[in-house]
């Protein structure tokens, strides 16, 4: 934003061992892509972010690197991590600084974003407040509000004293540098820093006098730590799919009032965009929607098995990468309002079209047929 | 423990706003059962807890009530709640203390546990050791390492300083206090303290001088608080559930190998409780079982169709209060070894086993049938 060219570094190097499991939580499927690709994906979402570095430790570089390859991630460089999480992000912000042990020097950025793999919510909207922040104040970072009162113990194990809960904030991601200073702030900091320390507005402040803008974050930025959360992430991804469905209807006049009265129903429940189209590859207005994070299709026509209507819109999203990364689900709605239909449906359409199911379920397409016959 | 007497105060009146939903956190569905009684099942398990006291604000005492007596739960009063958390606990210890407002006066306890409604996991274990430590001490809490790092913000919306990680820890509960100690602060507190504080620990510290002894908690003591949080929960009372298994067979020589077979081969992925048994009302160790908070049985027979021993489960399953609390599963397996059978199943047994599972889904005993034919 502004003009200002930005990097991000995700440190995804740890090990995972709140959550209890052999598999590293960056690591674990959500929905059956790997959180990381979440976060990775998040990132990469956001144009003006020039390059997105994720640090992993050595033995998982193949793996991340075949899950930037499977989900069709761009503009990400992989980069060895450290052993504690400081290790990590001063290893991802190597490559941007001049340094013989680098082979690929990318173009420095004037802010830095720094972001947890293992946070995958996280909209354009706060990333870019904290980057116009740090702009202006060196360093800034999202805050959420404390769930529960801190309180600090004595030597005897007892209550020594209690925070006053108004004052003080979670310290979340993703927060952002001046390049300049988060970089000096890792050269100068000391090896205690780095093998115990946790936080990097602490270092930008403690070596570079840096006080970071401190940002109100959404409840969304919350970080997966234990085995439930991955659950609670699955909740919320399943609810951001469902947020969004696309009615296409082909131009014919039967159809013309269910491609009305069908989105108005569901208005209430659900955004809608209605599409009356000939399906084509190139219908711009389907791109868009497509593009704009719609995984839901009601195909509403009139034909007894619109396998070629079908094969269409599959086309139109294959070529997208919405696929990839969510499961699409398509609905194809046969609508009979002919004066001699009956209740049966062929044992051949059936099976064509489970058969198609059974195809594009490999392209993650989830199709169901419905059949709705009205006297 | 320890011949102490114990009773509990569950507050309950919280709004949820952070929840984002109509209906308060606390009156919300996991699994189909509200979130309070899971917390006031955990108390009641407890058996040397002697009364049970659950704080609602007054245009839920009803709705209380009714998920006391759906779920059979004993031992609880409710109480009506003021407009702060910390009034609403003060009502609750009110019960116990002599005032010339309450109608039904209930023992003094010597320990009282406060516990959050919206903390539906906590085992006996560290209840136990909390109520332990604050007779003791006076006062006692469970506490959590910090998930985040805690900074405080300057008047400017800067950061001034982060705190040492190591050195704070997450106030949880269940918190426990002398019954007097607790009164005593609550009745000494002032009115900011009971409109703008938290901190039950912290009234026991300022009022009372007793620096309350921390309990290190299991990472389940964690709170509901945003919507996610409800899906976690489901999660884990799902794992939860399916933790054990019961596999019933019959005396029968010919299923004496499957009878020990089957639970061979269950156990490197769960733990099995294997039953050879004819099975009757009277059966102690079935009954045992039950009571120790297993929700799957496998019924392995060689009839066609079991009914009759499966009304038999059922009627025991039903005697507990098992299925009200979770829903209780129960597989069917007919294994048919037979020379002369045949790869299909009769349409009268299928409508039976229907209609028996139908009628058992009404007591929230999900009925499954499964044949296995084996030449």
């Amino acid at each position: 934003p502004g003009g200002v060219s930005v990097a991000a570094v995700l440190p995804a190097g740890g090990s995972g061992e709140r959550l209890g499991g052999a598999t590293p939580k960056q690591f674990c499927a959500v929905q059956g892509r790997p959180l990381v690709s979440y976060a990775v994906r998040a990132m990469e979402r956001i144009s003006w972010i020039s390059d997105i570095i994720v640090v992993v430790s050595p033995e998982n570089i193949e793996t991340m690197k075949t899950i930037i390859e499977k989900y069709g991630h761009k503009r990400v460089t992989v980069v060895e991590g450290g052993i504690t999480r400081h290790r990590s992000i001063f290893n991802g912000l190597k490559v941007f600084a001049k340094n013989e042990f680098s082979s690929h020097l990318l173009q420095k950025p004037e802010v830095v974003i720094i972001h947890d793999a293992v946070r995958p919510f996280v909209e354009e909207d706060i990333v870019s407040k904290v980057v116009m922040a740090a702009k202006e104040h060196g360093a800034a970072g999202a805050i959420r509000p404390l769930v529960s009162t801190v309180i600090a113990s004595a030597a005897d194990g007892c209550l020594d004293h209690s925070l006053e809960r108004a004052r003080y904030r979670a310290s979340e991601m993703p927060q952002a540098f001046l390049f300049d200073i988060i970089y000096e702030a890792y050269q100068q900091c000391t090896d205690y820093d780095l093998d115990y320390g946790t936080e990097c507005l602490h270092l930008a402040l403690k070596y570079c006098k840096t006080n970071a803008k401190l940002v109100e974050g959404t409840a969304d930025l919350w970080k997966v730590t234990y085995k439930r959360d991955l659950h609670a992430a699955e909740s919320i991804i399943k609810d951001n799919l469902s947020q969004q469905v696309c009615v296409v209807t082909n131009v014919k006049e039967t159809l013309a009032q269910v491609g009305f009265l069908l989105p108005e129903s569901l208005k209430s429940q659900i955004k809608v965009e209605a599409l009356s189209i000939s399906l084509g590859k190139n219908d711009s207005h389907l791109q868009n929607i497509i593009s704009g994070q719609c995984y839901n299709f009601v195909c509403v026509n009139d034909k007894r098995c619109a396998i070629q209507e079908m094969q269409e819109l599959v086309d139109v999203l294959e070529e997208s990468t919405i696929p990839l990364l969510y499961p699409v689900v398509l609905i194809s709605v046969h609508l009979d309002i002919s004066e001699n239909n009956s209740f049966s449906i062929g044992m051949e359409d059936l099976t064509t079209i489970k058969k198609f199911a059974r195809e594009t379920k490999k392209k993650n397409i989830l199709v169901y047929g419905l059949l709705i016959q009205y006297k």
